[in-house]
């Protein structure tokens, strides 16, 4: 008997007749003799529901209240759940984030978990109940309410494995797992069986929105396998676990790819100690989150500063650069929306030499100019013209041999 | 400075618009220098629009997950409340039941407060804050949301009075007082200044669904004068106090009528001791309330047994009497789905004979015949054709001259 951690995003809830197929699933888990706790979501549509109702009321509404009122979608959805397992023959019982005492920081919209007390949970599979609980949500130790950000759900769902020591975290989605490429792009994709947290991790953060970025790093701190399924589809998903002596045989897992992006250069800027911050730090300050950044080395005492930033910060943060731009004598700003970023990602390019030439070398070859590079351990990034993003992502996903060998052989 | 309860109900935060306009009344009483503590319910329509999505699932839903899933409701309201408030310049802090340790048993669905922390709200007023308080809503001592049923806000107003030794707590509506009479069927009724607890309790048991009658009894219990007047038209309202020396200028206060209830009767019952119990049980069992019952001296060893339920408990409790019939060998079962109960309510009335047959001879003028009787020391209910109920309500209203002065003269 094995204890499940299942978490179901808001399509998958989104309205009475998936709730009853979200019961059914959890009771096929039930009849192998699982343990299940489950981590729902708000019914798809509720949260932007509840926004608009905060917005029409003020453009900034107050972080704390928002949380109390988005905290109440989850809260609806574990009900029904559980009036959706009950009906069908099936104890089972509904928490908030607060009756499990999920412990956060008190960030409202982004609060970060501390503890989860999993007594609670553990008493009620001890009655042989299904346990449901709200993700999303937690309290901070004053009691207040907070939500853990768009997609936190994940991270309720993996923590609540850490805390339960649960065999696995299975995260329900519409997509049947973790692709060599998105299949919308590259038709030959193949869905990986494994992957590591790590690679998993820069697939997240390159986009590829299949899990929370910081769920799989709470995933990676405690080691809780994860399984992305699909609600919908049968299938084994792809099963995210630590690094193996079998991951190493492929170089490559994956192609990600953002369109999310956009990115800024102030150019002729005096290189001197303190640049950097004083660029930046205006940015950091107005909440904007910066991805890439590239300096290269100056010429003649000038040198020019290019990062990236999400879209929808753009003209914020241009805004904010041309302030810089003129404090610090720079020449001038320049951006662009149009961009792509393209990624290679795979913990085998570790001890692979040349797989960035490869990559560049597959980029030219089909005309399509690099603009920025980035690399860590176990990914090499580009930024491309926009145009060239879905071209951009077959040629690396066939120039890696993705589309004929998987990284684990089945 | 006065601390004040003001309670909204759903009608008045009914959309985006009226809470904001919700928002200017509480700021009105600050700008008046008073402490605010605030009451809301769920918006209209959200209760009613949960429970649906519960029945889709389940006939009959776990009644502890249907607590969960409304208690939801009255936290939307809270957060909301709470955002206009603030977007008006006015410091709000929003809490839920459990946030604020409104303690009651474990009765879900209909809940009963057992005791309220008020240090947090007072904590929050002292700051100088408009405290938003989810109605309706408690935790039971496990933890577990708990709901006061149907109209329970006003229940959660009063108790939070009575935890904060509030000057006053105000209930705000959809009429602006309470009146001699149902002014749709008496366009000559007064709205009453004054009206002491008792007469409020008989008015809200007797079918004035002004105030949830759990709320009166509290107000009563710990001497909280409640305040009952409209969200949307000017006006001071209904006092509801403890009784003085002025109200006993009145006879009577006002005339309650019900159309909501229905009457059976077992005839030719062997007339012998336990019988009452062994019609009433099982209905009781059946979790049906009894409001009117009425048993005559027997003749020849047989009685006939008479009773009132809900209209909506007709069908289920015919079947129930049908079965005892047989059992306790009665001859067999009448029942009447179109009745209506009037009665005439006024503290008065203790001290003064002759009030009920005054009203009986009022009907009989009108030939209303009279079908059950039944008394208290401060109410004379009469069950009369349904037909009759309009015409009853403004003969009794004339011939107690209620159109013409009020109990408590201005």
């Amino acid at each position: 008997m094995a204890l499940i951690v299942q978490k179901y995003g808001g399509t998958s809830v989104g309205s009475v007749e998936r709730i009853r197929a979200v019961a059914d699933k959890i009771i096929e888990s039930r009849k192998q003799g699982h343990q299940v706790v489950v981590v729902v979501s708000a019914m798809s549509g509720e949260t932007d529901r509840l926004l608009k109702l905060a917005r029409d009321l003020a453009p900034q509404p107050d972080s704390r209240e928002v949380d109390v009122l988005l905290s109440t979608g989850e809260q609806v959805t574990i009900a029904l759940l559980s009036i959706a397992l009950q009906a069908k023959g099936y104890p089972s019982v509904s928490f908030t984030g607060a009756q499990v005492h999920i412990l956060t920081d008190s960030a409202f919209n982004k609060a970060r978990i501390i503890d989860i007390d999993a007594a609670r949970v553990q008493k009620a599979l001890h009655e042989g109940k299904v346990v449901v609980i709200a993700g999303f949500q937690g309290i901070d130790s004053d009691g207040n309410i907070t939500t853990l950000g768009r997609g936190g759900s994940d991270t309720t769902a993996v923590a609540m494995a850490a805390a339960l020591k649960a065999t696995e975290c299975a995260i329900y989605t519409d997509v049947d797992g973790v692709y060599t490429a998105d299949p919308r792009i590259v038709p030959d994709a193949r869905r990986l069986d494994r992957l590591s947290y790590e690679e998993m991790l820069e697939m997240a953060s390159l986009g590829s929105k299949v899990l929370q970025i910081r769920s799989v790093e709470f995933a990676n701190k405690y080691k809780v396998p994860v399984r992305v399924l699909s609600s919908f589809k049968e299938g084994a998903g792809t099963l995210i676990t630590d690094e193996d002596e079998k991951m190493e045989q492929a170089l490559i897992s994956g192609i990600a790819h953002n369109r999310d992006e956009a990115k800024l250069t102030i150019v002729g800027v005096p290189d001197r100690p303190g640049v950097a911050y004083s660029i930046l730090g205006p940015v950091a300050e107005a909440n904007i989150e910066v991805d890439m950044i590239v300096q290269n080395v100056s010429a003649e005492g000038m040198t020019d500063f290019t990062f990236t930033v999400h879209r929808n910060d753009y003209d914020t943060a241009l805004k904010i650069l041309e302030k810089t731009s003129e404090k610090i004598g720079a020449r001038g700003v320049t951006g662009d929306k149009k961009i792509a970023k393209l990624s290679i990602v795979g913990v085998g390019m570790r001890s692979h030499a040349g797989i960035a030439s490869k990559m560049f070398k597959a980029l030219a070859d089909e005309g399509i100019n690099i603009q920025m590079i980035s690399t860590s351990e176990i990914k090499v990034s580009v930024v491309v013209d926009e145009k060239y993003l879905e071209l951009g992502v077959r040629i690396l996903h066939s120039a890696f041999g993705l589309d004929k060998h998987g990284f684990i052989e089945n």
